[in-house]
């Protein structure tokens, strides 16, 4: 697959997961992995998901607009998703693009910002 | 000096480049360098800047929001930014978050998503 597949397919995977089951998300993250939250520096799979399991919402939907990539440093590529997110009870999606993924050599190591 | 204030410093000298002196880009970009602009991806400093000084605005003042930083792969720094950036005769200023950077080594070899 190119990379621009295994970004979009990775995305996919990343916010399916999170609206589906956020406690999954530790799966996609390693010990080395970072979460920068807020202006918040979050290190390793469990802290990660402890905080996103955390947040004051339960039910939400990401819809993806734009995933953009680009090959970065050693075997890494850098991915960079708009797009806006639903939360239940809520009329108006909000706009977010925080995402910027730094996915290392394969998809199931990556770090978050 | 700690890589937030690195990231800080490389993101006020890029924008105040950007705002004030496009064509001087060029220094902070190399070969292996990168743009991804509206999906279009551009390589090498050259292309990039003849992108950026084609933007069909000449005048514009970019103010930063955010800026998070974080370690990634081998001597790299992911940088996420927001902002608002303001066009000359426009009365609302547009906001902005597309600013990924991936900075390589040192500020001057770098990525930008």
């Amino acid at each position: 697959m190119d990379p621009d597949t295994v970004a979009k397919a990775f995305v996919e995977h990343y916010y399916r997961t999170f609206d589906a089951n956020r406690a999954g998300l530790a799966n996609l993250y390693q010990e080395g992995s970072m979460l920068t939250f807020e202006g918040q520096k979050i290190q390793g799979s469990q802290n990660i998901v402890a905080k996103l399991t955390s947040l004051p919402f339960q039910q939400c939907q990401h819809n993806i607009t734009t995933v953009d990539c680009q090959p970065s440093g050693a075997g890494g590529m850098l991915v960079f998703v708009s797009g806006t997110l639903q939360l239940a009870g809520e009329q108006h999606a909000l706009k977010f693009s925080q995402g910027s993924f730094y996915v290392l050599n394969d998809i199931f190591r990556l770090n978050y910002a």
